[in-house]
């Protein structure tokens, strides 16, 4: 069993914002992240596939295949994007690493699942900046 | 004469917009870059001063001092900020990163002579991404 | 669940000595290591929290207070300080990464419960150069 | 229980080649990677070793005697060679980083466990590229 | 005067190799880079180009336009390739850093002109390894 | 003319102190770097040298000789070293990085220039942290 990653990139904007709340309370909780007009962040994507190394290609997964799913499924929709108003899957949700993360799980898993019949997706690694991260393990 | 340097980073929305132009013709030339609703980036800022080391303290700046003007005058107005919308220095001016190092520039040349009897902003490197980065030094 | 992670730094001077042991031994264990009058390092701290995003903030824990909370309670003890002489959190203890690592989590563990009423301290990550580093995961 | 890290680096040759397929089904199932010349790479390998620390030394294992035993049993035989042609232990094998990373814990495993009585290799990372890696915790 | 960086990258095998001397003399003035077999590396290349910001875009030079020229002239000819034996501008040349970003500026130099009007080509930085690297000016 | 760079680390302790002020003055200028018992980083040191390369090598300066020379005048002298105990070269001045850099300069020109007849010490690039760094041209 070998754990295979691929790192991709993305720019986009955002902001933290709850609907249901004022302006002011979304200020206090949220700080300099509400600001009204947003602001952005370079994005990192490490994505983790485990299986085990087939016999013929020595590949748990094709590591261009891997990367061509992740833009065309992924990156596409979030590049250059603001992560609140430009993508579908993240309507009516929270534009926070934690939510982005699960719903890019959501996307990815049955997509990876497809190219590689021996692996599965393991883990989603999002940087926000090379300071704040989160990780997703497709735990409930 | 030695050559102090001090990075600061900012998180910020922008696009590359003209407004003399149509829609269109802002996409055709800034392709994603022109996204009417925004991206943002992580950006980094490297403030390098020249000038030579004072006999008492071995500084051609002191870095703390040098660290907090590049806070209040720059980053505090930049970072969780849009460039195109919320920053006053750039107002009527493209937000690209060659113009915001200009502006900068113009900011904190004389901040620093305040600072440092025996030093002067020697260069400014913006990095947009890590693959993308612009440097200036004043020039005409 | 999801893992969020904020990295900080500190800087900090340090030597690998055992008070049991002549200075031979100690020279003969530690090597370099042990240099009477001390050397430093650049260390590089990550926490981890896991937890359930909250519905309304989409936080597992507020990035902020997180980021507060590491600094009140362990730079502030350790940044520009002798990890040997200064830290009385580390007094009568080998100054190793390991050892280090885990006063850490003894400090930030319940702290953190304290700020994230659905997350928990999950790992801590010490950087002492790019190359050597530590991860506790608080198992005895 | 502490995970003790040391990363190390070689640069090699190599190319993915199934002897057993024709030069086109190569070049269609590995593209790049397979050119006749071979394509090379700056690796790093982090090799992690779980333990409890010693109580005279703090250490679970020696820095130092980690770093020789991964310079002389593995970096040594890899660094400024060809993956393909000049490595004994991967003779017969692909040249994929998943092949290389369990050959290298098959050698490294045993390595270890003399040098550190209460310690263990726990993983080895390999990145062929800073966007391209492969983990390995010596399952089956 | 602005001065814009785009950085790309390429994977290559190569050795160092005087086809004038014997092998002992290429082993004994090279090294282990001499090896037989070659070896090889994840290089980086910074390209910088100086000039006016244009009035209507804001830009010394589209970075998009930048890259395609570098990856078209440059990337396509050396990825994945073996520098002595697979690039046409290196062939009769030694295939170290220094010649090799003296023949890269030969080629980039009037590509960059055609495509900026206000900008030239101001240098190339070229990364064998984090800790290895040349730059070149255009200087005789 | 090519300018090639070597970079090499060394981890040390410090503190900036002026010995003709008392203690009180030394904490109101430096500050926390001040710090009685020391502190301390994990220094990189970027060694240029610009030259002509050799028509037989390729080499403007053999970077095996070159690291060769930065550790043993260098880096031997500093790495696990207190720059204001143990350091001959330092004895008497600010243990500052802007010193530093100046002293590392008068030791490794002349040392350069002995192993590089074409070639000659251009600049020298100090990091003390990866946000604070000085560079030296040796001029006056």
């Amino acid at each position: 069993m070998v754990y295979v990653s691929r790192k991709e990139h993305f720019n986009a904007a955002h902001k933290l914002y709850n609907p249901a709340w004022t302006d002011e309370k979304n200020k206090e909780v949220f700080g300099p992240c509400a600001n009204t007009n947003w602001h952005g962040h370079n994005f990192e994507l490490i994505t983790t596939v485990k299986g085990i190394p087939d016999a013929e290609t020595g590949f748990v997964v094709d590591l261009k295949a891997l990367s061509h799913i992740i833009k065309e499924k992924i990156v596409d929709r979030l590049d250059h994007k603001n992560l609140n108003l430009d993508v579908d899957f993240l309507e009516g949700k929270m534009a926070s690493c934690e939510i982005l993360v699960i719903e890019i799980w959501k996307i990815l898993a049955p997509e990876i699942k497809a190219i590689t019949p021996q692996g599965e997706l393991y883990s989603l690694k999002l940087y926000e900046t090379p300071r704040n991260f989160v990780e997703y393990f497709g735990e409930a």
